[in-house]
């Protein structure tokens, strides 16, 4: 059975992002087409530093083994060794220069991640889960995808339907069924300063 | 009346995606406390690179006239002729150096952006509003905040119900109630190499 890891909350948050993590395990089922089309669509309506929307997505799914094998050459062995049962991995993608102008755009990792959260909430969405990675190697990437200058591959993700922990080494199902944990609202809500956490966040 | 700008998607996406917009006019109403938890409980969930949470929110409300005109001091002039307006003013800083051992941390912008996608949509969820800015003087807002080294002021976050277009400057006006636009996902999906469209994005 799929694990179902809901955040323990100090506030309560919308279901969905509540809901959203990041599992290794996944079914043998491919994504279907209109699936993946609404995650791209939700990330394309991401909010992005005056609408540069500098982002973009490699494809490969299961079906397409040279491009799908060619995706998982570029994962670090550790990666490789459980994405592989992903039917769909992603390369994404920020660019790192205005398109008018070629300036540097600080912003285009940032609003590449917020086209990821929003793919990977649509996902959630749809009874879809993603897991996404920063252990591959970027150079390989733009090599093996023949990526231009001025873009930057940032991480991989792989998507699919929820699998069952048990599918996996038994190393990485002890980290599947691990509690979700995360920092207390009051070392990252701050006011006035730096460090000085916000009344509202030690009210929890 | 508040504005409704639903985006017009090529493929379905979920009521949250779909509403979350960036407008100028906010009401001149105060946010609630449990709803700014909510808010920074929605950020502490995204995902990031290791679990890392390379991420910080300095906040100044309203209410908080001198810590409210430092936050509205670092913006651009053109950001602080509408900001002024919105209750509520957030500072969102990305932690560049990994806490265990200080390496460069190439994710935490990325996952900044993560952080504040969910923050943004559970503002939605809540019928509140965010506008995020680029446009402020990073070096301004660390040495207001004491920002230590490591970590790096990334945008400025405008929050609160949304108001009238009709409060806003009539150039502003225009801009608010202008279509929103976005690439074709022809243009930014693309399947086994760069600048190939993945068949699917062609099927809409």
């Amino acid at each position: 059975m799929p694990l179902q890891k809901i955040a323990e909350t100090q506030a309560p948050i919308h279901d969905l992002i509540g809901r959203r993590w990041s599992p290794r395990a996944f079914l043998n089922l491919p994504v279907e087409t209109d699936k993946l089309l609404s995650l791209f669509e939700a990330a394309r309506w991401a909010a992005s530093s005056n609408n540069e929307q500098p982002w973009a997505f490699i494809v490969a799914t299961h079906d397409d083994p040279q491009n799908y094998e060619g995706m998982l050459s570029v994962l670090v062995d550790f990666n490789r060794g459980w994405a592989n049962k992903a039917p769909v991995l992603m390369l994404a993608l920020a660019h790192t220069q205005f398109e008018k102008d070629g300036r540097p755009n600080r912003h285009a990792y940032y609003d590449l991640g917020q086209a990821t959260a929003n793919l990977s909430l649509q996902a959630t969405a749809l009874g879809l889960t993603t897991h996404q990675m920063a252990g591959f190697n970027p150079q390989a990437a733009r090599e093996r995808f023949a990526v231009p200058e001025g873009w930057e591959p940032v991480s991989v993700i792989a998507l699919g339907y929820p699998g069952d922990p048990d599918s996996l080494t038994e190393t990485l199902r002890q980290r599947e069924i691990a509690r979700r944990e995360r920092k207390p609202l009051e070392k990252f809500v701050f006011e006035g300063a730096w460090g000085h956490p916000a009344p509202i966040a030690g009210s929890v």
